[in-house]
């Protein structure tokens, strides 16, 4: 409903696509495969990788053929914050020509929709184009039932400040921990996440560059290396 | 039937996944969406490029599936014609984790297969392990009946010839021309559809690097900007 709600503020149009008749039938087909690798069935149990992605893969796939038919590009929406510790799907929420957010955290991305909201007026909006909800509601990638983002990923400000100090300013996880006071599991845990994730990086779209050190181009890493291999980890 | 072949020579297990039930379930929704849109049904005329591409991406997002289920990395298949010109499916055939044969030029594939065939002994085979059709039949990308890689691309030998002057040699199509005697209007065009698809090679897994060029870090090419730019062409 938030999205709707944003779409007829701003003016934009606004279709209504489930899924449940694409992943029937796309598990008719997977259910046969995973059979005869000895894998359990589509959605037998509860929480299940495959589930989700495949979630966001049909969605993907859709909004591609919309694309194709129409001719418009397909914006990636994924921020930086999701990006670094590769909390999105390839081929699924990814796809796309342009990844607007690709180097904005989400903590900004927050910081803006309270600014374009406060500056309304002077952008010709009768009123706060944002639905105050997709603001203040627990983010989630809504691919499982109650899913919360904080189930995964600690809160976003402790989240962006890890990403800034490793990617942007380079930081060592060691430097970050005395730093910040942050629990030492969970920076390495991070870190660990934004390496292992180069590859899913690899293969997105074209980003805009915001902050000094953007994904893409900004900063490239060797993927099958191992973690903080002190070569390429600035700082020990 | 020949890759079911190739696999019994080589060994390696084989399983038939028919995608009519996930296009018919994906199409419902989609049908809904493109009433909505003005556009016409799923495979209502033919050729579509989205029913193509959405083929593609079902089979890609399937293959995804078992891979999340497995731990299995999918190898990505195309070579480095195709991706030259484009010729396959972001987010579909595109899918996988390593492009064994993004650098290796179709003519390329059909002589190592030969030469595989011909050495099939020495790696301990019995007999010729990839089908003599594999390698004689006409190329196809099978997502349309009837469909030949010919009906929009030169012939293999024609087309590697321009890429690897065009990529490789870094020269110009007015000397392509000048040297090779093939069509002008072919030539131009080819090169054109190498430089417009440069955003698809952006997002393409990363491959093994076989000639003096290949995509990806050895060839990084601007995706907004005209083409044949003489700032980034390097012959006029």
């Amino acid at each position: 409903e938030d999205a709707r709600e944003l779409a007829d503020r701003l003016g934009i149009g606004f279709v209504v696509a489930p899924i449940g008749p694409a992943r029937a039938g796309i598990g008719q087909t997977l259910d046969g495969v995973f059979g005869s690798l000895g894998e359990r069935r589509l959605g037998e149990r509860l929480p299940d990788l495959a589930d989700e992605n495949l979630q966001s893969r049909l969605r993907g796939s859709m909004i591609m053929a919309v694309s194709n038919r129409t001719g418009a590009i397909v914006l990636t929406t994924g921020n930086k914050s999701e990006l670094a510790v590769g909390y999105c799907t390839l081929y699924g929420d990814m796809n796309g020509g342009l990844a607007v957010l690709s180097d904005v955290p989400k903590t900004r991305v927050y910081a803006l929709s309270r600014w374009i909201n406060a500056h309304a007026g002077e952008a010709g909006f009768g009123g706060p184009p944002i639905p105050e909800r997709t603001i203040t509601k627990p983010p989630s990638a809504e691919l499982a039932p109650d899913q919360k983002d904080s189930d995964s990923l600690p809160e976003y400000d402790v989240l962006d400040e890890i990403v800034d100090r490793f990617v942007e300013r380079r930081q060592s996880p060691a430097r970050i921990v005395a730093e910040t006071g942050f629990d030492d599991e969970t920076v390495r845990r991070i870190c660990r996440l934004i390496d292992r994730n180069e590859y899913k990086r690899r293969q997105m779209a074209t980003g805009l560059k915001v902050t000094h050190v953007a994904f893409g181009p900004g900063r490239r890493m060797p993927i099958a290396r191992g973690e903080f291999d002190p070569v390429f980890t600035p700082e020990s």
